[in-house]
């Protein structure tokens, strides 16, 4: 049989990993660093770091290059399929070309597998036969939280998880929500009494952290975050939004 | 000035422990330990084994005994604050008795800081002057996601995080709804097309994983969940809940 390992590896601080992280990267045989393009190197090069620092040898990398996506299409969710199908195409081919009998490979990802990553998803379609076994990390929320000292969650209280598009869309639909794939700024459209905890690169040395009334710093965060982006060719955001909910009755 | 570290652990796993968590375990002079009460003993064990396992001696250990709570109260959210307000007067013992200018405490929290824990929100409450640092831990929920082998999240989808109470009065309020702190199996009332991804003790040498379409599992976690609250004496679980979305037209 075959195995492969998803392992989050945390949000941007090497030091994110977890131990069982670190055994998992050193129990693969083979790993595949999907290479997103130049302008992303930075991300692609601490995958190589942690793979130098807890591989452990003999073992290969097989590099990949990630399928373009389409950006600006109008269909998002059409669009991001497309580009998962032909990411499974990618996964297929390194299990099935790879892989020998008995082997372990090891795809590191971003943050924690089961939020908004499309590595899973994609898995669901490679026609081959392997074990898949996902090793949890730290999430951009949970370094979003942390570095911020609030929590996600309040004392009985829902937390709406979503993306930049809905927001735009459908405003805030909770006292709480957390927002990741923000690129348009929706938080400014939040509305009265809103709070907001931003940051961007969070755990790496280039972490940028603004948090204050919405209607006192989305003008701020848009202008660092432009200048950021335009700096660094990337940018990796994510904000909570946060209400005063009524005072009960 | 005094340093507080409040660190994620992970969800029960000692190898969740992240290697920030490690070396913030290795900073600290002195430990506090709330002690839950017998009950939940094997919790509190872990605690002290990742101190004796990462802690620099010399440290110290001041354990405090866990305010009691109302567990039976109409009121949910007011027997929470008042417990939570007798925990921040521990937490300010802890840090004006037991912290010396210039120390490093630590108190070490199951899963992450900021997923329904109330340590960040009992220390708002403390009238002492400290600064404070939250280390992200591996929360259940993503232990629970990794374990299942599915994302939390979908592409273009809102998740909602919700309690078992809330659960129980409004019924799931999105295709995702991610449930903590239900000990009344609201799941078994979800209706119509929802599959459930529920888990308990993740982590652990006791872990229990149940998946399935809610019709068909609903009374099998019911049964397995009494089952192993009753033999272990407590049981910390939680889970997702998942309806495929309508056909896009």
């Amino acid at each position: 049989m075959k195995r492969l390992l998803i392992i989050g590896i945390g949000a941007g601080d090497p030091d994110h990993l977890t131990f069982q992280a670190a055994k998992a990267i050193a129990a693969a045989d083979v790993f595949l660093v999907v290479d997103k393009g130049e302008a992303k190197h930075d991300l692609a090069g601490l995958r190589h770091d942690l793979i130098a620092a807890h591989g452990r040898p003999p073992y290969r990398i097989v590099e990949a290059r990630d399928p373009d996506r389409d950006r600006d299409a109008a269909a998002y969710t059409a669009a991001v399929e497309d580009w998962r199908s032909r990411r499974a195409r990618i996964y297929e081919s390194f299990v099935t070309g790879e892989l020998a009998d008995g082997q372990t490979g090891a795809i590191l990802v971003w943050g924690d597998p089961g939020v908004y990553d499309s590595t899973l998803a994609a898995l669901e379609e490679v026609g081959a036969e392997f074990e898949c076994e996902v090793i949890p990390g730290i999430s951009s929320v949970s370094a979003l939280t942390a570095r911020h000292g609030v929590g996600l969650t309040r004392v009985g209280r829902p937390v709406h998880v979503t993306t930049g598009r809905r927001l735009a869309a459908e405003g805030p639909t909770a006292d709480d929500v957390l927002v990741m794939l923000d690129a348009h700024c929706a938080f400014a459209e939040a509305g009265e009494g809103y709070h907001i905890y931003w940051g961007a690169y969070l755990g790496t040395t280039d972490e940028i952290l603004v948090s204050g009334p919405v209607a006192e710093v989305a003008e701020r965060i848009r202008a660092v975050r432009a200048e950021a982006r335009a700096r660094k060719g990337w940018i990796m955001d994510t904000y909570l939004l946060r209400r005063e909910p009524p005072a009960r009755p």
